[in-house]
């Protein structure tokens, strides 16, 4: 119920941010699909710590281990076990917030509810936890692909800076180009303006937000399950359940609050090639909670990153007296570039587990 | 799978706009509730159409009738089945959109999906479903209340209409000063102007779209399971499986994008009576997932009504070819006067959930 | 996720024995199907009381009424809702075990779980909640039997009377035979016996138990997951969520603990079509969890019925006295002929959950 | 849904027989209570193989390695992940296999339904798999124990050989005595004939069967869910899950179907202390799917181990011929010593969860 998400493929993922490893059990997949585990790594070498100067300092190599569910390349239908070793943990800033809860962060409340709390590096509330998603996540990629679904996640705003120019995700070569800046950027200029933003905020101790917008394209008309399967849901749901994620919209989103129904609602079409296919999409690929067949596109918001070289206001929840406290160890000034291979980890592991559910891809793949 | 929600306290609604009845069954109250029929009536009334000139002219009485789970004037238990009648249901209207999906609509999914589709009024895919969640949340509000939780909703905006100003729920008779203006805002000045909006948009065979604001008071702290059961995803859930959601928010939300740490980041600090409170609550009550006492404060964005009676572009799927239509029959030229009974259902649904989930609310309440 | 079965195909039930009525809601099934409300109630008229001297007098005519879910006489893959109005509850005998728990029934768990009770006719825990399962089971093998799936049950024993000798179904109007006899055997001379037995045992106030076998045949092999969704685990979940069952097996069951590996495996041969078949099916047509291919046969043990006319001793929780009880009330001497249906019920449904888990039948059938 | 079980404190295991590893995720634990590895261990020594002559020689340690959710020797709430090495595999006598499925073994269903087998030592459905089962119930078994909950199970029959007289759980030193010999039966005379049976069975070639029976005692009144959550159906569910099992009851059981409503209905009296107890509990602890209080007593059928040194009839699926075929390598006998702890297991894990949800465990412990 806590540490399992989906409905037919289920990821359940495990471990603290220092402890000895963390991992996932993918269970659901179907059999019959080669597994690519140079592609598993590849997707978490693009969300591993260490990678540029805008991200922590904390260096894990995240090497992934598969432990289970293939035989001879190929899946069996049972359960994936991968896990993924903790090799650069360092807990020595974390014994003074034993008893101090850092605002912003899940201390307090983790303290509230559970009593016992591992506060080393977060302990279960680190993002650690989301490279086990990814690792899932780069699974449900190569099934979702061998059935021409793609999906691509790049920062939209960071620190301010807004990439304006809707995304094309047919331009040859996009996703390179997105991974050659370290904010992950499809506009170049806009980049170096999200790493200056970056940089100036680190260098005052401080750090900033931004969206992430993510497309999946090749989606095919008819997933998701109304009323409370809906894949609009489920795709909020499974956003928000990103740490520091504060927002999610769909196609307009809340933009469509200030429209009228002339101008919000998709005149149904077709295009040159005869399709069915509806303009502009702003219902971003997902109509009544199922899939049009258009792209899907959502955004979700991320804070600032709540770890700052500040001096806060907290208080000692020990003595009950109030105190300051200017967080210490190593952190991102800004999650959202490494948000991006997060975002289509959750998303990807969203559509494959609805083309399941809705027999789009089989539980045997053919031969 | 497809028509439950909730992890613990379920909620299983079940019929079309014009069948002859829709309703649900609500599972996992404790027992030894007293439970107030003429209250979740008054949620019904709420939400039912036909109460001002802003809404649909479709005559409903909304009559719930209570089929079990009660002994004695208090849960069992056992399951609540509730049960609405539909008695002014015109399906005349419908005939000719068997074949012609309107756009921004999930008619084109339904089809594409199911094949058989109840075309009368949506049928399935009708935001009358929604009445058979209230009905459901009348009662989860009915359980908060007796451990001092309550949730108030209100029109943040309607077509560009925005009320500005922070909602203090501490404000003595706030929720009738809501409930005394068609459009639900606890503006009255702002609330001539929306309804002036939708007033304009019905008469040009436009809709408006709006944003609905909720809050839950009273919540202790530590409701919520990391790591896919957060408060908050379950939350951004339920909101975004309400018909016409495109987006939604908590605490700062989207505008948190655009913070910095020092901004976002709430001080823990004591108030006046000595209780660890968070200032100025940008986390919206949430953090890691977990509440941390402060009131939770939610945003869905909705868009504007899909059903204009203007000329749109679409398909005939039997015969192929591009047409045009102008869609006819009875709607609401805004659905967030009458959403906002819905959201305020759907988060005391998840509220009580969790609250039963983490132990806060017992089994069996004492007698 | 406790008035809920199922894991694609859901079951939900509620309702009480003296309530006003009482109902289910399937949902999962695939869109298209035609249903056959006649067949339905045929169904229920096999599971209702008052059919013979050797059920109970209570006279319901369990007149199923349909409430969503099927439009223009077929599926539209969302939940059909049924209602079954209670109309011959007679509580009067009930108000005297108010505080007097009933030996072999619920009455003491209940009170001990809930505190509140709905004392009237066993409430929530009366076998009436049967129906409602009855209800969903006959639409689950309306589904089945298009794909050539059959569900046959009948009384294995009854009253110490044992109906001897290998079941065939085979042969030609079998279920015809079973049905031709109150007790439903396929056994003419058993069935005299066995009604003899209960009419003996009612005669001095008393009541027999049994045994219900039940073949399934026509079901492809692979169906169930292992390792927690093996279908023999979830056939004998179903078999044991009936009330008054204490027991239930698979294939030679415990018989097998008696055997000897050589005797116990299933020869792996073709038939004389060449098609792989095993024998003798001990296995009972499910290895590691999955079928085989092989007809499917389960046997339910049932207690004798909790209700007698003889002094028993019990306790009066009000005053915590010892105290002697002789229930009054009008109840079935043997559950055993009117489980018969139910156990159908019972298969069909986790066949048919196991059949569309496994993609064997379609979300969307043919038109 | 596959491979994970349980509805509050969920399972999750993975693995195969000759795969580098197996384990579990036990998620859902309350935080707080003290985990004590070696006691894990001990457990796991229990069900290993290699520990006496009527057991596989397969030489596993199956030492246990703890990942996560415990820190300073106490859970905090959040997943625990357990893995345990595979060493001695040898699937040198699996390549013969392929393609040839063994009689009264998972290889054909596998096939059918995945197409790709791991036919590696069984591969997934390995029996091997009960070893993360076991891990996650020693634990399971730690919270009972801190509820005065125990759960000891022993050999009933063996081989023909059934152990006569009621258990006394209340007996100084019983679970000694049943550690004492090889078989796990609480009668030195039946377990000397039990081990003679399994030995003349091997020499043979051949294997035999035998029925488990588990007592748990000092279980509250009140766990379990009506009508489709009881404990006896999750109980059954758990034991009908692990391999081999083709049978379970309760109580009385299938003896209950021959019994009279006079004879089955338990008096409920007080015992000398004053305490609502029931005589003779035929009701095996249950009645309503709700615990009385009373110890639950449940038995579970294994059937002889498939693999025997015989000559059986199989079908090359490849060629599609006939054939014969005798199974080479290392097995055990009779399962049934080493499933007594695999049922001490399933059944600690049924009851801590049902402890959870129904509030009696609370989810943070007292510190």
């Amino acid at each position: 119920m806590f540490n399992t998400f989906g409905r037919f493929l289920k990821v359940t993922t495990w471990g603290e941010s220092h402890g000895p490893a963390i991992g996932c059990v993918l269970d659901g997949l179907p059999s019959n699909m080669p597994v690519d585990l140079a592609a598993v790594q590849k997707e978490l070498d693009r969300r591993k710590p260490g990678q540029s100067a805008v991200t922590t300092t904390r260096n894990e190599s995240d090497t992934v281990e598969l432990l289970s569910g293939v035989f001879n390349g190929k899946t069996t239908g049972h359960p994936i076990s991968m896990l993924i070793k903790n090799k650069d943990a360092d807990s020595s800033k974390y014994e003074a917030l034993k008893d101090v809860p850092r605002p912003g962060h899940a201390d307090y409340t983790y303290k509230m509810k559970y009593g016992v709390v591992d506060y080393r590096g977060g302990g279960r509330s680190s993002a650690r936890e989301t490279a086990a998603k990814v690792a899932a996540g780069a699974i449900a990629k190569q099934l979702l692909s061998r059935y021409q679904i793609k999906v691509t996640a790049f920062s939209r705003e960071i620190g301010g800076v807004r990439t304006e120019g809707q995304f094309d995700p047919a331009i040859h070569g996009v996703e390179e180009l997105i991974e050659s800046n370290p904010v992950r950027s499809f506009d170049a200029d806009a980049a170096r303006k999200m790493e200056d933003a970056i940089n100036e905020a680190r260098k005052n101790g401080d750090s900033v937000g931004g969206i992430v917008e993510v497309w999946a394209t090749g989606v095919p008309a008819g997933l998701g399950e109304p009323v409370y399967a809906k894949i609009s849901a489920d795709l909020a749901w499974a956003l928000m359940s990103i740490p520091a994620a504060k927002g999610v919209e769909i196609g307009a989103g809340f933009a469509s609050a200030f429209m009228k129904g002339g101008e919000m609602n998709d005149a149904i079409i077709k295009d040159k090639s005869g399709k069915i296919t509806t303009k502009p999409n702003n219902a971003g690929g997902i109509l009544g909670g199922i899939t049009d067949g258009m792209p899907i596109i959502l955004r979700a918001a991320f804070k600032p990153t709540a770890s700052i070289h500040k001096k806060q206001k907290t208080i000692n929840l020990k003595t009950g007296k109030e105190t300051e406290l200017t967080v210490e160890g190593r952190h991102d000034p800004c999650v959202v570039p490494r948000a991006v291979p997060v975002v289509e980890a959750a998303v990807a592991l969203v559509l494959a587990d609805h083309a399941l559910i809705s027999g789009f891809i089989p539980r045997k793949l053919p031969e």
